[in-house]
């Protein structure tokens, strides 16, 4: 019999810190782990070299005819510093409530297992189950996965056989309601060095003879909104996917609270283009946002120079249908007709990721042509999440950008399944990380259900 | 016989570094060099001491009737690093050509040393000359003199017995081409500080619903000038002295290319208001720079924040009339005016300066009263200058700022008659900083004749 918690436990123990050398064992330990583990329930494993950290490919069943899902899940884990701040070691889980805590229980140990554990209790109930299940399971995602690509490129011929990936790498809101997450924002980022005097000068013996590139810089930065939050850019808004009405229905169902959004990020007051509540605009319209910038003297008290240089760090955030290429164009083309001509100035291109979007069947007013195996799938998560959760999920877009499920699109041509499993309060990225044991109970049998009904489908 | 050269040698063996209290030696050493060689020509010496270094007053003469000169100077000099760029060490004076070499030869041991053989000389000749001479020679100028203002208040009814500071610690444009600088910029400083989000945000999962604080500091920047270059606050303007023809006059005889101007600074073009040469600009209009600028993420690559905080450094250069107390309110006031409500932002005081102003006597068209010894001392320099140079001193306001000058004209009322002695290629604070020995002999044969010329007037 195979216990999901015990096996979550010993995974946690192999600390898989991607970002670390120093955690070169510990990633082999979770590579072995897992390779054992799909082995012991019947797949057959491959563990595919990368020029970083191995990528494991496991498969079982043959036939074509069936449906073919592929799950992605990351056995890398973030660093567990700073240590002092753990109640419990962070690589050594222990059960406190109703919680598992260590390092990776949540991101993505926990949901990885969880679609391991349904697929075990599934073969077990039924070995000749009519369904290929493929894990794809990577050890880079913490770090961005820089070698997942170049993967891709190479297994595209098989992981085009399948319908649809399946994935719990998201946000569950409330342990009652379940999301699927079907939009991610694409990005473009640049940086913008602004040049004026060859050298830093005297701003006595200097000022007032040219334009400062602090100033300059700040004029350019200045025109890139309109005074009422959007993207003052000729063409900006042009490809926008259209919110629909379901999509609104979808947000105010899911009862976030505005004052309480408000009081998390700690500020006077919200600044979202007309017509939009902060939910809609973080999921629905791009931005242009200023990461960083710099120029000058910026130590303690005085030091009265023109600075030679100054920068700014730009990030666009692009919603569906909006091309990362034409946005980097627009904006690149407003920054040059913009600046002043007494100022030298450079765009570096720093990089692009596509956005992502997954309309549910039978939701939007203009829906697309989608494969029937994905249809279906959505249909399947639908039922059997309302029936295990007690509600159905709620479809979102999000705001943030997850390149591996745009890159997979766009290679592939699949589509993603995101059934988000890890709560606000799991703590991701920071000290006592835990998962939630009932959310996981859960989980397993809401997969089980949803991996069934779509073996079952014919 | 009294050597200048021979004593400027001496000067500069030792290494008066105020700012490195490993230099405490060479401090100790260019006080007692002073001291003696001042004592050595008739002058009654005193040490005064402050939370630092030392300030050496000497004074002769007794006679209250007689017109009382204050020489000022400084025995301290900048660091000498990077000590591998000087091709003779940098406290082992060599003459090479016509120059001395070493640290403080051109700031400000040789001017100086001007002063003090001049002295030396006209005593010798008439050892009853009806002149007071009282020397002023601090060691914090190279660390922007943080003693000094409290030595004035404390000293003040005996500098107030004189009728003039005298002093060579500015810039001589071209070896035949003295100018007496008559005015300097004075200063306001702050920081501002624009708060957004309480932490650092994720700019995927919330960019779309704040603004940005970079956006916000970028917009407060872009609003404080107009796009002819012009101070953009209500008021600024409002009490700069005009410029008057006589100003233009000397200027135009200054006789700078402005071509050759712009290649040394480096920039595709001016950026100066309508109505004035980039050599009036900077002397005779404010300004309002930005000294600093930073916020998010500065490294290398990318990282998706908003930044909960960004900050700007802001300095004004005033000009003569101009107040520093009410600029920087009418600076607070527009900042606080133009920061949108959904921010946060704090101003932080940093230090103010008196702009300073002395019209020569015979040249404005709208006169000052004037003390007829500063006037008189006015006339004999630029007749003395004529004569030694081989043409008269221009009078120009200088864009940068000397605090002290301001300082002892506001706690003593005194003005200030400033001759410039060094060469733009004497490398101040730089490796291989030099002397001319051409300039230092027509400077002791000047300066001789100007100070002989006061104790006649008569």
């Amino acid at each position: 019999m195979f216990d999901p918690v015990e096996k979550l436990k010993d995974f946690i123990r192999h600390p898989s810190v991607s970002a670390d050398p120093a955690f070169k064992a510990g990633m082999n330990g979770a590579v072995a782990f897992t390779s054992d583990l799909l082995t012991s329930i019947g797949f057959k494993v491959e563990i595919i070299n990368t020029d970083l950290h191995p990528i494991i490919l496991a498969s079982r069943g043959e036939d074509p005819a069936w449906p073919h899902v592929i799950v992605y899940g990351h056995y890398d884990v973030q660093p567990a510093d700073p240590l002092n701040l753990w109640k419990s070691p962070a690589f050594e889980p222990e059960i406190r409530g109703n919680r598992i805590y260590g390092r990776g229980a949540a991101d993505n140990k926990g949901p990885l297992m969880v679609h391991i554990a349904s697929v075990a209790r599934l073969l077990e109930r039924r070995p000749d189950l009519p369904l290929r299940i493929t894990f794809m399971i990577e050890g880079e995602e913490e770090m961005g996965s820089p070698s997942f690509p170049k993967f891709l490129e190479a297994y595209s011929d098989r992981l085009k056989t399948a319908d649809l990936v399946y994935l719990s790498d998201t946000l569950l809101p409330r342990e009652d309601q379940v999301v699927i997450t079907c939009g991610l924002r694409g990005l473009v980022l640049c940086d913008v060095v602004v040049t004026g005097s060859k050298g830093d000068l005297h701003s006595g013996l200097h000022g007032g003879v040219l334009r400062n590139p602090i100033q300059a810089l700040a004029e350019l930065c200045a025109s890139l909104h309109t005074p009422d939050g959007r993207v003052a850019i000729p063409g900006f808004y042009d490809d926008v996917m259209p919110v629909e009405p379901w999509e609104r229905e979808e947000i105010r169902k899911l009862g976030s609270d505005p004052e309480e959004y408000r009081n998390f990020l700690g500020i006077p007051a919200f600044h979202t283009p007309p017509g939009y509540t902060p939910f809609e605009a973080v999921r629905v319209l791009p931005t242009l946002e200023f990461n960083g910038i710099g120029g000058g003297y910026q130590g303690e008290g005085t030091k009265t120079v023109i600075p030679s240089k100054a920068f700014v760090k730009i990030s666009c955030r692009l919603v569906a249908n909006q091309s990362p290429g034409k946005i980097r164009d627009l904006l690149y083309r407003t920054i040059r007709e913009r600046m002043p001509s007494d100022v030298t100035f450079e765009i570096i291109d720093q990089h692009q990721g596509l956005p992502y979007v997954v309309v549910p069947p039978d939701r939007s007013n203009t829906p697309k042509e989608q494969s029937p195996v994905l249809a279906d799938a959505f249909r399947a998560a639908d039922t059997a999440i309302a029936e295990v959760f007690g509600k159905p999920p709620l479809y979102l877009r999000e705001g943030g950008s997850v390149p591996i499920i745009a890159d997979i699109k766009r290679v592939t041509g699949l589509d993603s399944v995101m059934m988000g499993l890890f709560l606000p309060e799991d703590n991701l990225h920071a000290p006592n990380e835990s998962f939630n044991l009932d959310v996981m109970a859960k989980g397993i049998r809401a997969s089980e259900r949803i991996l069934e009904s779509i073996a079952d489908r014919r």
